[in-house]
């Protein structure tokens, strides 16, 4: 297992292996990796960014068992997505903004994300685990209320994809069978959410050969599994974890 | 009044500007041009590519009087707007393939399209036009079909953004007065669509302001206004053409 960051040195996006308390650099980019440089940076000190550059985050609702119960909702016949867009797009450690435009309430959702390692069309199941880099934590961040404002048209784009609104990292973590994977949600330290990805409807494999029969998916973009039950507003001020262990902790303040 | 193109010279991208048969090649990019080079091609040997490369098409749903008032649409309070993803992008002359996962009927919808010129966030409706660097023609193809499909979630997402379902192009035509364009569409020649923008509900420059209030738009991005009357579905073999006097046509052919 190899957890690969991405983070800002002397002005350059550069990668990096993180190994206890430091990030180890190396040369090139996440999808055609070189060698350590020797180059180590403190993680008390590394400026984070995003692990990758997705052209698009596909982002699933209606995913997991248990919020379909609860929500009465059916359990859907075939994967349920919208699109977090590249401006939506936020690293470990910065701030979530609550928008100018907007009055309503703003939810977390913590998700795990897949991160696709290379081009893929149209891939069968069986051979979708080839095309999946690692994964990382999502915080899906949602104007909820957006969502129905208008009867005649749900506006998931606009709830899901103002400025800040698409975060995840810290890192992606290779090596790791998803299916054994939990999602925790603290909110200033409490937990919140606590879901494992046994109970998702679509299993990461899944997805990705089914939205890649729909459409191309390229190194870099991210699949967010969808989240579960848990989900509540945010104050500002709020800090927000999303918790999977053998992945990491992505930390973010609303403000 | 410019037609900027890009297209495919010795495998390289290249921008040059439209002058009736041909087209003459410049130096650097569309929103940093340089002097023209004294390269010239032909416009009928030319290998267009997409005019941009925009991070996100911001696609609106009901953005024209005389649609909503034949579908029994209430005209809408605020922009209602889906995305359409990279995967999608495909440029003139390029075929519009029928998807593999999806065997219903697949529209076309001719509009106008809104080239961002530089990054614009939060911007008043009075200075929205220094965001716009010009206009070019969309087919905004969608797989209707899969709207309703789920009766718990509309797939607009999904049914915008198969494999070259965002076409747009030939050229971005700088200097005109939107509200004075008509788009027409014809469908193996014969005119399917004629309306003009002047029917629009949020004219180009007002949809400019209200998106980025929601979202960051960067240079490239697309704003595609929204359709009118005259949606009909595509046989395999039909050859769809977009028209705007004073930009251009986009034609394509549906496979």
């Amino acid at each position: 297992m190899t957890l690969w960051a991405r983070i800002d040195y002397g002005g350059q996006a550069r990668i990096g292996v993180v190994e206890g308390d430091a990030i180890f650099l190396h040369e090139g980019d996440l999808f055609d990796s070189g060698a350590a440089t020797g180059e180590i940076v403190p993680v008390a000190e590394a400026h984070w960014l995003t692990p990758t550059s997705p052209t698009k985050m596909v982002a699933l609702w209606n995913n997991f068992h248990a919020a379909a119960e609860k929500n009465g909702w059916a359990i859907p016949a075939e994967p349920l997505y919208f699109i977090k867009t590249p401006n939506s797009f936020n690293a470990h450690g910065q701030q979530i903004r609550a928008p100018g435009a907007y009055d309503g309430r703003v939810f977390y959702e913590g998700e795990l994300g897949v991160v696709i390692g290379k081009t893929c069309t149209a891939v069968p199941v069986e051979s979708a685990g080839e095309y999946i880099f690692g994964y990382t934590c999502v915080n899906d961040v949602t104007a909820l209320e957006l969502l129905q404002r208008d009867p005649s048209f749900p506006q998931w784009t606009r709830a899901k994809n103002f400025d800040t609104f698409g975060v995840f990292g810290p890192v992606v973590a290779t090596g790791l069978d998803p299916m054994a994977l939990r999602v925790r949600t603290l909110v200033n330290g409490r937990e919140r959410q606590n879901y494992g990805l046994d109970d998702a409807i679509f299993a990461p494999a899944e997805l990705v050969s089914r939205i890649s029969h729909d459409m191309t998916l390229e190194a870099g973009d991210i699949i967010a599994c969808g989240t579960s039950l848990g989900v509540l507003p945010m104050k500002s001020g709020t800090t927000i974890e999303v918790a999977i262990d053998g992945v990491g902790v992505l930390r973010n303040q609303y403000v």
